[in-house]
């Protein structure tokens, strides 16, 4: 039924269709959902402790017998940048000054940690089938304990000349990340915003450059786009703003409603939210200070700064609060994740039979 | 075979594949070829003088009795802006000087003419069977001419609300022209570059909104992007960079060794060449003034004053010249344009097939 099951086999689920970790923006429940209803569920843990991480993906486990992929982030931590940051303070100092906080106050340190040696203990010990890494791959010595567990190891390319380095250095599958993609860009080597490749054109060269399976990301939220990245030559789909529809999404309720209006030309590539590029929603935050700003300091510091003036907006307000999205988002509908993850096969295969059939008017 | 033959019945061709017209780098000769192995061929009239229209118009009547596709662009001539174009004047004078070129010296006019009566009478006269406009349509007078000759009336969409307007306009096709297409955004009524949508987004999104067929437009340069737009909802696709790789494609060499080299993220939306965003190879031209510059005189004015600095550089130099390409440059291969239109459709309908076959991988 399906035209490449490497995927499948490599991660011993039903269906072609990863559960894109959106640190944030989802939890166990969502994995859970997911996994049982065929798909693969991601766990995200950029934004947990490691005591956090123990608890999500304890109650994982206690969910569902399926596999599961954790993801990290493996940025190296910045160096503080006392000037960088004091102009980011004072970029943003109006904003204090509007919402009646002190723009000299302290702010909070931006909690996204990068995989590390206690995260990798927490591998060792719970090991989760699939580890995936966002911004490359961790250190080699991190990278070889986790092979040891003999978890799938998976991290995201925005080029081709990213999709063979993660080959080189043993991935087992790579995802084609298109510019279509919500949040952060996968982007290690490259650097160049606005050179990022669409899913269209990116997919194939990937697929042509390297061996190991490709999971196509990047504007895919439906049967017909799980379709078309199959024939591209992927052989899975990551699927993420979709899924931020579902109940099981920790979405804060302004960004559920900026989403709900949202058309595909109205999130851009920033910087604002954490230093590091990523696809939003533009907001107010965005339009004043982004979308790429050369004060924003190192990821992910940028962050910080915003935290107050988010605990100080109006209730409801999303004028300073990331709002994460991909180009596929007008695509919408509200359903469970796992009646989405169902829905998702069930269109694909459809789609996929009418394109022979001569059905697909 | 195909899965959504509208497209073929509307312009009455074999396969669901046009040609893109690309002004300054095809001529009869493309178009000739592209129509007598199946596809839609296209003459693009945008750098044409009405006599150079009739001439290569006549030179497809001559070489073929299939259906033909002019292409002409409908912007509104711009105001002069005297200071504007100075400053751009100045942005360039070390280039000039470089060049051991006076930086006052006058410039020629940009060569690009919107569709206008003289234009019109020739359509009316010569009787393409479609007639496709860049940058929204031309005024209703015109449009109402073109439309009684009975020509098929088509234009690019870069959003869901420009395809719903064309549709509203009367088109009998609309092209949903993804971000990573090569040459000039269409875009009429969006106006942000770093908003434009990626073809897998798009597509979908544009069948959605609109009744008439969908063709797709943005790096689709081999057989399965073909099969993944025809999988989006298109009933075609435009093939635009891949052509360009052709013997009968005009462009200059300097332009072709760029293409042979390129790789995906080499191409980014430059507004420096003619004053709309366009996707081009980035060269020094774009490195040093662009990608986007606020000095750039509205479409066409600044392509004017690049002009002396194209005859002047050394033989070879791709410096001062557009490069236009788009994201699929890399799936590049040399075939004439008859294989290559042939190889299109071929590859296609066995990627149509091995997706319910199990032997996609």
């Amino acid at each position: 039924m399906w035209p490449d099951t490497r995927i499948q086999e490599l991660f011993d689920i039903e269906f072609p269709i990863v559960q894109a970790p959106m640190a944030g923006a989802n939890g166990s429940a969502m994995a859970i959902a997911v996994a049982e209803a065929g798909g693969l569920g991601s766990l995200p843990c950029a934004l947990l402790t490691p005591d956090q991480l123990r608890a999500e993906l304890g109650a994982i486990r206690a969910g569902t017998r399926r596999p599961v992929n954790v993801n990290f982030f493996c940025h190296r931590p910045p160096q503080p940048d006392v000037e960088r940051e004091a102009a980011w303070r004072h970029e943003l100092s109006r904003y204090y000054v509007e919402l009646g906080l002190d723009p000299d106050a302290p702010v909070p340190a931006s909690s996204r940690a990068p995989f590390d040696d206690e995260f990798c203990g927490l591998v060792e010990e719970l090991r989760p089938e699939i580890v995936s890494f966002h911004f490359g791959l961790p250190e080699r010595r991190l990278l070889n304990r986790v092979r040891a567990t003999r978890a799938r190891i998976v991290s995201s390319a925005t080029t081709v000349r990213e999709a063979r380095w993660l080959e080189d250095a043993g991935c087992d599958a790579i995802i084609a990340q298109g510019a279509e993609a919500g949040g952060h860009r996968g982007m290690f080597l490259a650097e160049a915003v606005d050179r990022q490749v669409g899913t269209m054109a990116l997919v194939p060269q990937v697929v042509d450059a390297v061996k190991v399976p490709v999971i196509a990301a990047g504007g895919i939220a439906d049967g017909r786009g799980i379709a078309a990245a199959l024939a591209l030559g992927a052989a899975a789909v990551q699927v993420g703003t979709a899924y931020l529809f579902c109940p099981e999404s920790t979405v804060a309720d302004p960004h559920r409603e900026a989403l709900r209006s949202a058309h595909a030309d109205d999130t851009v590539l920033t910087n604002v939210f954490t230093g590091r590029p990523a696809r939003s929603i533009v907001n107010r935050t965005v339009r004043e200070v982004g979308p790429l700003s050369p004060l924003a300091p190192a990821f992910p510091l940028a962050g910080g700064a915003l935290a107050p003036l988010r605990s100080a907006a109006p209730s409801g307000s999303a004028d300073f609060m990331s709002l994460w999205s991909g180009q596929g988002v007008a695509l919408r509908r509200e359903l469970t994740a796992a009646d989405l993850t169902r829905v998702l096969a069930q269109e694909a295969l459809a789609r996929l039979s009418s394109l022979t059939s001569g059905a697909a008017r």
